[in-house]
């Protein structure tokens, strides 16, 4: 079904950008864990939007309430469920795409789909906001990881055209990851976040939006976790990463630059480190075979501009069945990667956990 | 699990490159549908090796056996099951992968996985012979849909650093791509053609091998297929997608290159085509919130190059854990994006058919 | 997972006994009906504790309060997520069953799957209590399956040892079975009715319970839904009937009594009714080769009696390790059968509505 | 879908009673075990036919062919696929059948479900043959959890009115229940047997059939396993057993017998043996809140008289829509349930093997 994943600890997401709350539920965390819960309001922090300038204006405080599953901080055995209230809806702002789909958004396909009585206000069950409940669920994963010795960060790999500095995909510098996480651009080069600032805030004026690539690296993983064919590593963290609105790539290791290169190349040439078998390169980006061979995971994930744009579109009056313009009303975010890197980390915990949940008789 | 995939047609795969036969079962499929078996098997040939110079020169028959669920080349409602006996073996090839790994193979993470017991000869499990089945249900998925106006065709977008010329994404050439089909190299433009045969000759002299980028498009979609979130196009093509071997990245639409343009540039903005609602650009591929707008399904998947080379490698001895040198021998393809073409029509094919199976009563 | 179930119609239920609220998700609801609140707040009361003298004094509201997916009574294209808040919480009738866990209760086997910390006032997560969820989402179900023409209704085919007069299992009453559904005891024979009375009454005074079996009728069913093998209706009501706590038994038409019977006397044997194929007798209970043929679906479900008694009984100390006696405080039903019915209706409403998904475009 | 089941061993089955072939697949089982042929062998004799005087003459030697996933007896890490050949095959006997449908048989619900073409020759896909894979799958199982102290046997509760002596829930002779698997009927009691025989020999003179109850017994389950609500060890059983032809109810423990009883007679008292944690009774059948608590699982399965009987039925031409007679041709066992208990053996095995691979690491 559309609004769940995972196979040892699986997650629903409820909840449209206009209704009462959004929310989810995780199953298969393992009782008796304490939840820091402090951690995870920073962490759904950086995923909140009208945090800064760069963001939209719309403020949502994102505050989680357990409704089960939790009892003083502490997971309970049952499944875990939780809601966040919507409280700042203008659904005045949408009025006049009940008629008119905005480009490049869901609204058609979405009518298309379930009729015309489906509340698209706002994206409806399409809305980005259903990320939070996914940085919910991925802050507690990530918290349990982190016990388990396992790290996940990740950065802006490009913003429009510029780059930041490339990440070591053998040893990652997750230290210098970790530190750039609360920065309003998650670059590790701060010549780079300078220019990206400056880019957003001209895209702002201008009303108009760029796309990104969010590079996500994850150390610590056990070797062999995985299987093979159509249930591997990057299967399911592919399937669940395009669920991420907004989303059109996802690539591992070397990616598509690969495609270019020899096998000379690019073969992760294998070597003793010490006693440990390891590889001199990680264009596998850690995975061979859907299996992890012990280097670091490494995901790029390619996001397009924000397709909300404040400069005037030609779409169509679906009642009129002609073309017309349009206007986006509302309150958007110029480059909406700038906020994905919690997601999409948010995400890759979550994947890693339930595959985690395969061999550690405690998440079963 | 890891051999299968399919909601409303489901398919599992099994075998291992060096053992008896290897198959799989599609189950959901309709009853009473002839299946051209002629046409079958010339789609399979498209994939077989030992077909050209271009190729590796092991020669695999690949001629499906059907065991069950087909009655005079009639669907006959019961699981369609069928094998393919393995004929090429050489099993010594491959006497020394039992204690050095090959590098970017998964002769290392399989054993970590399975343990020391598992039968790697030729990739075991892992092995691209694998993708064969995938094509015997591929290909009856893709004469079913053709009965219901929808065409899938491939072609190489790129083979190393050689790009074919441009797919468009609206009114898609698709006699031009369905011409092509049977070239030993599938793409449209002849000149680029044969950079790439002088390339590929190339490489194989040097041991060499490289990488490419197919490109797949599917019309005569039905407008709003597929769902939100977790389950829609793009998750289940990318879920199974990378269950191909060898595969590193897959994007829809305008991919990757969005992620460095503006807004203003790629939204596709809607217009009406007589009384049909289109739109001027298909940076969206075809998918709009996981389902199908109507447009072209335009997706790219990233091949790297083929990790068997002849070039002297680095290993490891897995039992004497040290470092050691590899020369691979064997028969293999100096760039396996050639025959992947038909393998990702099949797999599209087969996750285009198992949507419909979600509106086509006659599919469930 | 443990607590989800359905392919096209997707159940989850989150909570406890004792937490802060219960509830569920229903994805896959067909967008823009509206639903009838009254009437869900009528079948919501069958179910819920504290109506009369039968039953426990506990009393709970069970008012669901719909979080998402429903906009002014209409669902509106997103998972439907509710909540009921626990009100009526004794959490110190609890304290001595930390170490001493009640005879054919889970509260040790609980401890055994998730360790010492699970939750498991009143019950925890295996509490009678997340049928509530159930009865939320099934009488949505039960709505949505009377505009398609199938009515489902059941009755108490025996309470201790007292059976209620046979349904005909060709053409059953449903004006009958629809009109004791509010009656405290869902007998369709009155003396019937006052014998259960009687005994319910005895059992309190006691401190003591009894069983029974409840049948439940669907018609109105499309011939030809289900599926062979491993996904028939057999199959998945069976699988979810089991998930309500305290059954230990589910048969269908004829049921176990077929055992000792000849295949001359329980054949259905076909019969044209005007047009129409019907068979003269029903003994297979409407599914054949998991698929329904038309007749009526007739399944029974066996219901232990309540475990909780107030009789001093034998159990152990946990952290003692030693035998103990044990006297259960709290407000328990003499017998849960009784309010078991509208759960089993809604539980069997909602699998056929799951299957119904598989052919009906709209309810994909 | 259909054809499938399991979590972590997953068995696909294919084929129809007069294909080509019959087989599976099963994905999960752990690399590196050697199977013991010859015991296999002779566990699947007791489920095929023609090996007595009590069922039908129909010969099938019932030899697997592995395909797949097997090297030298050994496990090879790749799912095991296997096929069985048919060889006795009368499809003339089904001539009539093709337009009149056999009574409580699946002729008509299949033809209703698939169309005019699906191939029901021998009751095609919903044949009892298909219970010869799973015997294969589950006849490995049984192997394989031998190996971790799991024994399962099962017995003939009862065959029309006769009832073998009941079994010892608590502390069942495993032994006794062993040496009866080789007998023609399962039956601990030698007096019954000799009922049963003379039973079952009159009802092949009269041309008629009887159905019986197939009672399993496991013993040596590790406590805590399984799940709560919908993913139980009696749902996951439940469901899969309704995916044996001809059976109509299944129940645990005590079963349909504890609706009439009272909770004072059948809670299952904790007491202490030694420093174990047991009960005195097992009325719950191993399984509280769909979790094991350590003693041994016991599972009632209600079989229907066989529906192929030689006496004339009324049933319907299908074609000319008028009713008929009907007499079955072909060679048909007088009581199904004999040759049931090897595949509620092979059924339950595989079920705990699929939980078991939660828990342990070696089977995921």
């Amino acid at each position: 079904m559309a609004s769940n994943f995972g196979k040892t600890i699986q997650v629903s997401t409820f909840g449209a950008s206009h209704g009462y709350a959004i929310g989810g539920i995780v199953e298969g965390l393992p009782c008796g864990h304490t939840i820091d819960i402090d951690e995870l309001r920073a962490f759904l922090k950086r995923r909140a939007p009208g945090q800064n300038q760069l963001q939209t204006q719309r403020k949502e405080a994102d505050t989680p309430e357990f409704l089960a599953g939790m009892v003083d901080g502490m997971l309970s055995g049952s499944p875990l469920a939780f809601m966040i209230r919507n409280t700042s809806q203008h659904s005045s702002d949408y009025n006049n795409l009940r008629d008119i789909p905005r480009p490049s958004h869901a609204d058609f396909t979405a009518r298309m789909r379930y009729g015309d009585k489906v509340d698209m206000r706002g994206g409806g069950h399409f809305s980005a906001r259903l990320t939070a409940p996914l940085c919910v669920a991925g802050g507690i994963a990530l918290q349990l990881l982190r016990e388990k010795g396992i790290e996940i960060h990740g950065h802006l790999k490009q913003v429009g055209t510029i780059q930041d500095a490339p990440i070591n995909m053998v040893h990652p510098d997750m230290k210098a990851l970790a530190s750039i996480a609360t920065e309003p651009i998650a670059m590790v080069d701060p010549q780079k976040r300078n220019e990206v600032e400056t880019l957003v805030m001209n895209l702002k004026k201008d009303g108009d939006s760029t796309g990104g690539i969010v590079e996500v690296v994850a150390t610590g993983l056990p070797i062999g976790l995985g299987n093979p064919n159509f249930d591997g590593i990057e299967n399911r963290l592919a399937r669940v990463i395009f669920g991420v609105p907004a989303i059109k790539g996802v690539s591992f290791g070397g990616g598509f630059d690969m495609c270019a290169q020899l096998g000379s190349e690019v073969n992760d040439a294998f070597t003793m480190d010490g006693d440990k078998i390891t590889t001199t390169t990680n264009n596998s980006g850690g995975i061979q075979g859907g299996i992890t061979n012990g280097l670091p995971l490494v995901m790029q994930v390619g996001i397009k501009p924000t397709p909300s744009i404040y400069k005037e579109q030609h779409s169509v009056s679906l009642s009129q069945k002609e073309d017309t313009l349009l206007t986006i009303q509302g309150r958007h975010d110029p480059c909406v990667a700038l906020r994905a890197v919690p997601v999409i980390e948010a995400v890759t915990a979550l994947v890693i956990l339930d595959f985690l949940g395969d061999i550690d008789h405690e998440l079963r």
